[in-house]
C-alpha cells in the first residue's frame, strides 16, 4: 500500500463522518482554549500540529475544537470533533480516541459522545431489549424482579437452594454475585449444573420461568466457553463486567450470540470518570447490553438522582433506533423502596434487591415475596 | 457438587492465603472504621454479614479489616485482607475482587497490593524484560532509545519513511502511535508490509537492528491474528494497551506467546483511581509487561516525580522472583532532558521521544540521531 491508497481513501468516504465528545475540564479561563485543543491534538494525532506536513491529515485527522463554554465558574464545557476513521469499527478503539491519553489527565471527565449513524448502525445496540427480557418471564407491563446470589464462598448445592428460594417467591432474573467467578469452592461449571437443574425442577412443578443468569469471567475464549456451557444448560441470558472483559471482547461475544441476552455489571466502570449515563446509558447500550446494572440513588453509592434519571434515559431512549436497554438499578435496595424506586423510573425498569432479602435470613422466601408482590401490586393494581 | 465439596476445599488448601490490599480513603475520623469495613464487606461477599449463616464465608471469605492509619487530617490509609480463593487465578477477577465496586466510590484510590508468592508465580511477570530487550538491540548496558511513528492518518508508506528515518538515526525500538489500529488509511497488515520490509532492507545495508513495535487493538482473536501477523513479518515486539484489551486477555497472550516482549501502553490507565506504581508498574509487571509506558514527570501529564521514581522501583525491583519491566517514561520527552532523566532512572530505562523531533521537519534524522548520541554519550562517555 503507498501514500496514493490512503489518499483515495479520504476522497471515497465522505470526509465530514466525525465523532463530536464532550469533556468536561476544570480549568482557569486564560487557558481553557489552550487546554481545549491540546485534548483535540491528544485525542487525534498526538503531536505538535505545527510538525504535520501531510494536508489531509492536519485538515481531517486532527481532531477539532468545536466549542468552549463555561457551565460554572472554572468549568468548562468543551465540544471536540474526531474523525471517525480514527476509529473504524472496533469499540477499543472508539474508548481509545475518545478517552484514552486524556484519561491521564485527573481534570477532565468524558462527559457526552455523538457518533456517526453507521457506526451506531454496525455496534447495533442490545440484541433482546427490554421488550424480550420481559417476554421470556411472562411480564406483559410490569417492572422486572432480580435478586443475586450471594455471598461468594458457598457451594453450588447452597446457591442453588438460594435460587430455589428466589424463584419459589416469584422473581424473573436471579443472577450470580459479580464476585462469582471460576473459584475452585464453585466454579461456573457446577453452579450451572446445580442452579440450572434446581430452577428447571421448578418450572415442571410450578409452571413459572425464572432465568438463571451466570457471570461471565476471564479472557474471551474462556467467557465464550462458559456461555457455551450455559446455553448447554438451557440458559439465555448472562452477566458480563464490560470495562474487564474489555469493550471489543464484550462487543464480540455479542455479536457471536444473537440469541442471548447480555446484562452489563458497572465494576471497574465508576473509576474511568466518563459520565456514568454516557458510559453504562449510552455505551453499554450501544455495545449490546439487554440490561444494565448501576447504583441507584440513595444506596451505597453516591450517584445522584439526576444521574441515575439521566443514565436511565441514555438506556431507553427511541432516538438512534437501538432497542431499549432495561435500566438495573442497585446497590443497597429495599423492598420499602420500590414504589417510590416504579415512581422516579417508571415500569420499563428491572428492580435488583440482594442483601435486604438475604437478611431475613430464615424468612428469606416470605420477604422476597413482599419485594415480588409488591412490584406487582404497582403494575396491576 | 455438593456443600461438602466446599468444606474439602477449604481444607485442603492454606485457609491463610490471602491478599493484602492498601487503600486511601478521603473521609473524616469519625466513619473511617465502618467505611473500612464496608469496603472489606463490598470486595468480599457484598451483602450484610450478619445475613452469612455459613461459618466458612464468614471466617475466611469475608474481607478483613487489617489496619487503619491517619495519613494526613482526613486522609486514611487502611489495609484489607481477602481470601486468594476469590480470585482464582484469572487477571480480570483480581481487579475485580481488588477494586471492581469499590471504584465507583470517588474518594477511594487502590494504592498499592500484595499477592500470595504462588500467584505472582502464576501469572510469571515478563517473559523477555530489561537484558532481552537490550540483548536484541546489542545494548549492552546503556538505556534503551524509542521514537512513534506517528501521526495517524499517514498511509503506510509514509509511516516507513518514518521508521527508516529513525532507524538510520540509530533508535532501538520504533513503536506504533497508541492511536494507530486497524484504521482504513492504513491497516496493521500494510503496516507490517512496509514498515518491517524498510527495516529489513536497512538492516542487511548496514547491520544495525531496529525492531518494529507494531500495537494491538480489537478483541483477543483480533490481536492474536495481529500477533501472528508480526511474527510472520519477523518481529519479536508488540505493543498493547491491557486497560483496554482488558487484563485477563492481556495475560492470556503473554502466555500464548513467550517469546514475544509485550510494551505496555496507558492508555486508559490513569483514570481508573489505582496508584500509577500499583497499576502500571506491579500489575503490569506481573502480568507479563516487558517495558511499560508512563507519563513522565514535567511532560504533558501531571505525574510527580516521586509517582514515577515509584513506579520505575516497582518495574525493576528484585523481590519477587520476576523479571525487570522497563521503565518507559515519556509524553512530552526532549532531547535535553535526556541526561537529567538518565540521572533520575539509571541505565535501566527506554527513553521515548516523538513529537519533539517531529518538530524537525526535514532535519528529523538529524535530530534522532542528536537524541541518541545523548544516550550513548550518557553511558560510554
Amino acid at each position: 500500500m503507498v501514500s496514493g491508497d490512503a489518499e483515495t481513501f479520504y476522497r471515497k468516504r465522505s470526509l465530514h463522518s466525525r465523532l463530536q465528545a464532550i469533556y468536561l475540564v476544570r480549568c482557569d479561563a486564560r487557558s481553557i482554549e489552550e487546554r481545549a485543543r491540546a485534548i483535540a491534538v491528544e485525542q487525534s494525532v498526538e503531536m505538535p500540529v505545527a510538525a504535520i506536513a501531510d494536508d489531509r491529515v492536519r485538515s481531517h485527522i486532527v481532531g477539532r475544537v468545536e466549542g468552549i463554554s463555561e457551565r460554572k465558574a472554572g468549568l468548562f464545557e468543551i465540544r471536540i470533533s474526531l474523525a471517525a476513521e480514527t476509529v473504524g469499527r472496533d469499540p477499543g478503539q472508539l474508548i481509545n480516541m475518545l478517552f484514552g491519553n486524556t484519561s491521564l489527565h485527573e481534570d477532565v471527565e468524558l462527559a457526552d459522545v455523538a457518533l456517526p449513524n453507521d457506526l451506531i448502525e454496525y455496534f447495533g445496540g442490545p440484541r433482546q431489549g427490554v421488550h424480550e427480557l420481559r417476554r421470556r418471564v411472562g411480564a406483559r407491563a410490569r417492572a422486572l424482579t432480580s435478586s443475586p446470589l450471594k455471598p461468594q464462598g458457598l457451594a453450588p448445592a447452597d446457591l442453588a437452594r438460594l435460587a430455589e428460594d428466589f424463584a419459589q417467591a416469584g422473581i424473573d432474573y436471579i443472577k450470580d454475585d459479580h464476585g462469582l467467578a471460576e473459584q475452585a469452592y464453585s466454579p461456573l461449571a457446577a453452579r450451572l449444573e446445580a442452579v440450572a437443574a434446581a430452577l428447571r425442577k421448578l418450572e415442571q412443578k410450578n409452571g413459572q420461568a425464572a432465568r438463571y443468569v451466570p457471570s461471565l469471567s476471564g479472557d474471551l475464549d474462556t467467557m465464550r466457553s462458559q456461555i457455551a456451557a450455559a446455553k448447554e444448560a438451557g440458559l439465555d441470558t448472562v452477566m458480563i463486567a464490560p470495562m474487564i472483559a474489555g469493550l471489543s471482547n464484550f462487543h464480540r461475544l455479542v455479536r457471536e450470540n444473537p440469541t442471548v441476552a447480555f446484562i452489563a455489571h458497572p465494576t471497574m466502570a465508576g473509576a474511568a470518570r466518563i459520565s456514568p449515563p454516557l458510559l453504562l446509558g449510552k455505551l453499554f447500550r450501544m455495545l449490546g447490553a439487554d440490561a444494565v446494572i448501576f447504583p441507584n440513588y440513595g444506596g451505597r453509592f453516591g450517584y445522584s438522582p439526576d444521574t441515575c434519571r439521566a443514565l436511565a434515559h441514555a438506556a431507553l431512549d427511541r432516538r438512534e433506533g437501538l432497542r431499549p436497554t432495561v435500566p438495573v438499578p442497585a446497590g443497597g435496595m429495599t423492598t420499602d423502596r420500590v414504589r417510590e424506586m416504579l415512581d422516579f423510573y417508571g415500569a420499563d425498569v428491572m428492580l435488583l434487591i440482594g442483601g435486604a432479602l438475604l437478611e431475613a435470613r430464615e424468612n428469606l422466601r416470605a420477604a422476597t415475596s413482599a419485594f415480588v408482590a409488591e412490584v406487582h401490586r404497582y403494575a396491576y393494581g
